[in-house]
């Protein structure tokens, strides 16, 4: 567990000579402590990258708790670097998409209440009603917008306004079978993680699981990305897969998919709650 | 390891009651004893395939050792099923094809050497002169046939002659970077199996690695299929992957690639010569 | 999913020539139909192990269902064999066990009510109240029986009365914090499955996420055996690793292990109520 | 590839405020580029590990190579730390030993031929004369040194010597069937790899392929360790495990764990040749 009092910055910008030494001189000589830190760079696309979390000198009683932060992003930016600064402490609002199935969910939703994710879960929003009563289980507000051809900007209206009252940082797609338009990613703003039952990019589109029995592969995956205006084309957060043989139909890949999809969209979440995940282009650095 | 006597045979046709207790029943009779049987049926297609291998009762002096097989192939015949029948003693000959990458092919021979591969080796044949040595220390023949877009179809006659002296019932790609064409594989008759440097579908085609790359993929795959006219496409045998991170450059994709590429190709190339791999359409049973 | 009509046989005894024909031959002329069958014979103890699944001819109206399944089980004994017959159709009453930890109850109470288990659950059974609410929630009935050493024998015999009241056909242990006693094992009379927290034999024992973290392995495992009078020694039905780092905690090995711990757990039993294992010795057949 | 003029660092030390934040403002200050640097606490230990990779500013004419590597180690004391400064240029000397079993060999031979590891190596070691062919093939120097309980110090004072002349930095014993002494260990003074062919600490000690197939494991293993005077208990740098069912004889085992044992070795091989792994305790830090 961090610490409380902990902030979490991550970092990209144009590599340059010294980025390291900077960074964590700046934090030693303002009393912090760094707890952890990780960077990267690729060569090719001359960019760096940090994950740095420290412990600030404790905050004077009448001294606002987000300074530090703030003072942090504004020395980045003196070096070129875009700074997204967190506290470890922060408890994101997130809003789960469902449509019918309920496996995610349910996942999601015990994981969250174990305490795996620190995290509040604003809103739970369905084109179905199928998930209402599994929703009041946990105690998760639940909001029913159906959505058809006629209706959708209608009904992303809706949910983007659910959204903002309900203050959520970000939006996970649990299995939720309705494509979100170009317009309503921009209007949100904020990151929205989807998970895809299959080895991206290996059968993209509808019925991954159909695809991968026709084509008799010996593995099938999943794949967890954030959404993009371009469809199963976002940057990939986490994969995986499982075996699977002659013997097995498309329910049984269904099925076997299940888990394969409930484990890769909650890790990833969870390395995006815990500030992990750096999105650039069509590709993610994960400081796992 | 199967006792030196015993048949195997791969049947596969219409699927209807009775199949198993017929087979069974076949070989009871003539004084025979299954040593292992195992059955697949696709009930979309309505194919019934099975894998059996049995011990035939001691051939009698002046009896032709094929005699079983051959009686069997015909029983097989009047179930409306078509039978492949091998002796497990037997050693079918392969030839190998490489280019300039020699790990999986030290990999191949080496197994081969150790005795877990039951084949003998007819032919080392390439498109470029550097394993040369490399098969010579195998005591391996070595036939360099260079190949151009111009000389392609001389190669291929070239290389078609190669196989057929050397009595060559397999033929095997280990990293051998050119296509051969449709023509080439209807002359040969024989099954060809490939190694693709990515988890096909995803990839197919050229510099897998340099492709899984650019789309930021967390596992990089190998392939190994049986080859077809149509490229990349053929029935899978196995596939296999490794996790990667966004550490790892394309050269490091490329060395991790080669172990994933081992592995893959020297499990298939096992299964085919144990006569566990049933190619129908696209696909494979693999009875493992 | 099996035809509702069909049923399995699990059969093992001595091997000789001829086995695999007279129960296809037996199935056959009774009009019956093989569905799927896979044997084993382990060469060193000369023991035959099979799973057969078919349909049987239609029952006449008068006829007793069960009839078949009888008529089998006989049949088997004058070929000196044991065999177990189900119904594929058949729903085996489960008892879960637990304790305070409540992520393998919800694990398998979610796959049942999503129909993966053809089985119902007959009683949850747990030392400690935590868990009620839950149960509660699931509509599954909940004893609470406490556990002191003091009272061991008698809270075992309410379990028994409890089983026996439940019909209980199969125990498990998901998570359950208490040993049972030899006694009581022999007692029910029926197959107990446990999950243990570790990559068995390492690590036998308490706290063995404690112990893996000490010893400094790079992989964690867990463990799901048939529970027998030897404390984790009992045969062995499945078994999962996952990666570890010197950065996770004891407490991060303990988060990752839950998920191993229902992945297995979970496979275990699918399996044993699929009629898929054969426990003998200190060893399973897996008929996957 | 690293560049050919940055220098790695491996420290450890006890644990307190501004470390990272000292060593890199050291780097920079002397001109030097950090391209890589990762470090770990153990809050329970209280001990701090970094792993940082600089190129130091260009070396003046007159100036001798190592001088920037010997100040960092100096600087390093200054911490209370305790630092191992490479080259990343540098080829550390290795000394292989092997027995009769030849996979291992032959794996790391063609790897290092291949340029997967950066180092020179200095000599073979076997007890046996079986593997002499095979060095000569790549070139390799190959010291016969039988050994028998009466002859062990003999013969270990015989390796000292050659591993001396050699100037050996490091021991990898692949599948080499002889306890090396605690004295010889202590004379060597240098790190020793040894590759044990099972899951450890399961199954410790001889025949782990017997041990795994009597006890019915689901999954075999792998461990790459350091060796130290008490056996099979040193610390683990790398392991793995592949499935296997009741249908694999310990033969199969044994065949199936030559590729678990090459890619377990080669890896550990390969972190330790780059300065990745830091042994503390019965532990390692693995800087991957």
């Amino acid at each position: 567990m961090a610490p409380s009092r902990s902030l979490i910055a991550l970092l990209h910008g144009p590599d340059k000579p010294g980025l390291v030494a900077r960074v964590a001189g700046w934090i030693f000589e303002r009393g912090g402590n760094i707890l952890h830190a990780d960077q990267h760079n690729d060569p090719e696309a001359g960019v760096f990258f940090q994950r740095v979390e420290w412990e600030p000198r404790a905050v004077a009683p009448g001294q606002a708790p987000g300074a530090e932060a703030a003072a942090f992003a504004q020395f980045a930016a003196t070096l070129g670097m875009a700074a997204h600064v967190t506290s470890a402490a922060a408890r994101p609002r997130v809003a789960l998409f469902v449509s019918k199935a309920d496996h995610c969910f349910h996942d999601l939703a015990l994981r969250w209440r174990a305490g795996e994710f620190a995290c509040d879960i604003a809103a739970v929003v369905s084109n179905h009603p199928d998930l209402a009563g599994a929703a009041r289980t946990y105690g998760l507000p639940f909001h029913l917008v159906p959505v058809t051809p006629a209706t959708k900007s209608e009904a992303e209206a809706r949910i983007l306004a659910i959204l903002r009252e309900g203050g959520a940082e970000l939006a996970v797609l649990a299995r939720y079978m309705q494509v979100l338009s170009a317009d309503f990613l921009k209007a949100f703003g904020r990151p929205v993680i989807n998970i895809h039952h299959s080895f991206l990019p290996a059968f993209a589109g509808g019925r991954p699981y159909h695809q991968a029995h026709e084509r008799g592969v010996k593995l099938i995956g999943a794949t967890a990305h954030y959404a993009t205006a371009e469809l199963d084309d976002g940057p990939i957060i986490q994969q995986d897969v499982v075996r699977v043989t002659h013997r097995h139909s498309v329910e049984d890949l269904v099925r076997k998919g299940r888990d394969l999809e409930k484990m890769v969209l909650a890790q990833a979440v969870r390395w995006h709650l815990e500030s992990r995940v750096l999105a650039y282009g069509r590709k993610t650095v994960v400081f796992d």
